[in-house]
C-alpha cells in the first residue's frame, strides 16, 4: 500500500515546513517502516520537506530486491552505510538540504559525531520524536493490523481452553508455549513479547517469567500475551481460576474487573491520560487495595509493544481519537495471588473500540 | 555466579584506570547483564575504577526482588530513572566520580543532553566500546552457554530429520516452526533470530523469510537457525537436498563445503580477520563463483547474534583465543538455488573448537 506511506510522509513534511527545516534524516527502523513499508534491518531515509522527488531511501545489497517490492515509490540508493550515504548526498546538494534534522533520541553520540564530520555545509538539527508524534494517532490501516493481532490472541486463548490446555498438572512453561503456537496458527508472525503465565502465588508477581511450575487446583492463572500482525502488537491479560474460586478470589477479581471497566469508560478524546489512570485507580483505592496496584494503568501499542501515550499517575498528555492503548489494572497480594485484566482499545469519538474480545467474566477451568 | 561478574568488573576497572577515568556509567542492558548478571529491562550501573564499594547498581521497583537474586554483590538503588539516579549520586560525591565515562555508542544525543544537565561538577567522557572490547574474548562460562545453545540447535535438526519433518508437501513455515519448537524442547529459551528456511530457488536468497512455499522433490533446503541459552546465541546453517541430488547440486555443495573447511582452518589466534575471509573466498573465486558469494564470511556471536569481530574482506582486526565466530560461506545462483554452510566455533590456541556438530556431509532426505 504505497498510498498510505505517501500520506504519512506528507504529514511529516508539513511538520518539517512548520519547523523551517529542509529535510529529516530518519534512521530509526520502525519509523522507516512506518514511512515507507520497508521491513529490513538496515536502512535510512532522507525525507525532503518539499517533495517526494528529493526524498531518498537507502538500504544495503542484501535488500535490493526486497526494497524494490516494499519501497517502489521512492528513489533508492544501495549502500551498507545507509545514513552516511544519504548525508553525503545532502552535502553534495546542500542548497536543498541545508537545514537537515535528525532523530536525536535515536542517534547515539558517536553516530552524531560521524554525521557531523560528513555534513559538509549542512546544519544538523536535533529533531526528536517527530515521527513518533505522528505514530501516536493510528490510521485505519494500522488499526486493522492491531485488530487482527488482537483476534489472533483471542482465538489462541479460546482454543487453549477448549482443548483442555489449562489444567492441574501442566506447567506455566507448557501453557506459554501452547499459547504462542496457537497465536502463530491464527496468523501471528511472532509473539509480541515474552508471554507471562503465572500460576498460584506467582500471579502476584506483575512480570513473572513462565517456569516449570505446576498448575494446581484452586490457583489463579494470569496470562499476559500478545500476537504480531504486519508489525503491530496486541496485548491482553486474562486471569482465570482452576476449579471453584474461593471467596477472596471472587472478590479480588470483581474489584479488578470493576476498576478495568471504569478505566475503559474514561477512554475518550480530550481526557487527560492521568485521569484515565485515576478512574481505575480510584476504584481500587476505595476498596483499600491501592498499595496492591503497583504500576501504571496502561500504555500505547503499535509498531512497539510499549509506546506513547503512557496512562499513568504522572502522565501529562491527553487522549485523541485514533490512539491505541491498553487498560490493565491489577491488584497483587504477595504470597497469595493477583489479578490483572487488560484490553487493547482504540480511542474513538464516542465509546472506545475494544480490540481484545475475550470474555472478562471470571473463567473457571 | 557472582564471582565471574566480579572478575569481569575487575577487568573493566583496569581499563578505566589506564584511561585515568574515575568511573563508567554503563547503560547498555547487555553490557549490564555481562557485568552483573541482571536480566531485567531497566538498569544502569555506575562502576567505580577503584573498588566495588563505590560501584552502584540501579533498577526500578518491578525488579527489586529479581535484582536481590541476580545482583547480590553490589549496592542496589531503586529508581525508575536509573541512569539519572546514578548520575545524581555521582554529582553528590564528585570527589569520587569527577571524571565519569559513558557509553557514547549507546547513549543518544537527547539522553546525553539530559545527563549533562545532571552531571553537576562531573566531567562526562565519551568512552565507547569498553565493555564490548572485554566481551570480544569469551570466558569459559560464556563458552559453555554457547556450547549448550549450539547443542540445542544440533539436537533440534536431528529430531526434525528423524521424525520426517523435512519432506515434499510441507511448507517452509511449518519446517521453521518445528525447528523452533524442537530447540525449545532441547533447552533453548528462545530462537536466537528469525529462522531462515528457504526451499528450491528461494535458497538463492541469502536472507529469505519462511513463507507458505511447499517443499518439492529435488529442492535444495537451506536452514539457518539458532538457539539461546543464558542469553548466548548459537548460529548454524545447513543445506540439504530433498531426494537424489542433481550433478550441479553436488558440485555446488562440494565447493561451498571446501570453502567452509578452508575458512575454519584459517581460524587461529593472530590471524587477520580479513585473511580468514580470504581463505574461504579464494576457494570460491578459483571455481569462478566469486560473484555468487555476496556477503562476509562470518561474525562474532555471544550476547548478541551479531557482534564483533566481523570476518569480512574489509575487516582490520586479528583473532584471539576465546573469540567465538561463525564461518558461513555461501554461493547463490539466482533462480536456481544456493548453498550456505555455517558453523559456530571458538578460537583456540591450536585448532578451533567446533560448537555446531551437525554433519556437513550432503544430507539427502
Amino acid at each position: 500500500m504505497p498510498e498510505i506511506h505517501a500520506t504519512r510522509r506528507e504529514s511529516l513534511r508539513a511538520m518539517l515546513r512548520a519547523d523551517e527545516t529542509d529535510a529529516l534524516l530518519v534512521t530509526d527502523l520502525l519509523n522507516i517502516r512506518y514511512l515507507t513499508g520497508f521491513t529490513g534491518s538496515n536502512a535510512a531515509l532522507l525525507l525532503h520537506a518539499g517533495d517526494e522527488g528529493r526524498t531518498v531511501f537507502c538500504t544495503d545489497g542484501r535488500y535490493t530486491t526486497q526494497a524494490e517490492g516494499e519501497v517502489p515509490d521512492l528513489e533508492r540508493v544501495i549502500s551498507r552505510q545507509s545514513a552516511a550515504a544519504l548525508l553525503e548526498r545532502g552535502s553534495e546538494r546542500r542548497k536543498d538540504y541545508g537545514r537537515t534534522g535528525f532523530e536525536s533520541q535515536h542517534v547515539s553520540v558517536e553516530q552524531y559525531e560521524a554525521f557531523a564530520a560528513l555534513a559538509d555545509g549542512v546544519e544538523l538539527r536535533r529533531l526528536p520524536g517527530l515521527v513518533e508524534r505522528l505514530r501516536l494517532v493510528k490510521d485505519e490501516t494500522e488499526i486493522e493490523a492491531l485488530r487482527q493481532a488482537c483476534a489472533a490472541a483471542d482465538n489462541a486463548l479460546r482454543d487453549l481452553i477448549e482443548r483442555g490446555g489449562i489444567q492441574p498438572g501442566r506447567t506455566e512453561r507448557e501453557v506459554a508455549r501452547d499459547l504462542e503456537n496457537l497465536m502463530l496458527d491464527h496468523g501471528s508472525s511472532e509473539r509480541s513479547f515474552e508471554s507471562i503465565v503465572a500460576a498460584g502465588a506467582n500471579s502476584a508477581i506483575p512480570h513473572h517469567r513462565p517456569a516449570d511450575v505446576v498448575l494446581e487446583a484452586g490457583d489463579f492463572l494470569k496470562l499476559d500475551f500478545g500476537a504480531t500482525v504486519d508489525g503491530y502488537h496486541s496485548d491482553m491479560t486474562r486471569t482465570l481460576v482452576l476449579g471453584e474460586p474461593a471467596d477472596w478470589q471472587r472478590e479480588l477479581y470483581d474489584l479488578v474487573r470493576r476498576a478495568q471497566a471504569a478505566g475503559r469508560e474514561a477512554v475518550r478524546p480530550g481526557v487527560a491520560t492521568a485521569d484515565v489512570d485515576k478512574a481505575a485507580r480510584q476504584v481500587i483505592e476505595d476498596a483499600g487495595h491501592g498499595a496492591g496496584f503497583s504500576h501504571g494503568l496502561g500504555h500505547g501499542v503499535g509498531l512497539e509493544i510499549h509506546e506513547a501515550p503512557s496512562l499513568a499517575k504522572t502522565g501529562d498528555g491527553t487522549l485523541s481519537a485514533g490512539m491505541a492503548v491498553t487498560v490493565e489494572p491489577g491488584v497483587y497480594l504477595a504470597g497469595r495471588g493477583g489479578v490483572r485484566i487488560e484490553d487493547t482499545l482504540v480511542v474513538r469519538d464516542d465509546a472506545p473500540e475494544l480490540l481484545t474480545l475475550s470474555s472478562k467474566e471470571l473463567v473457571v477451568v
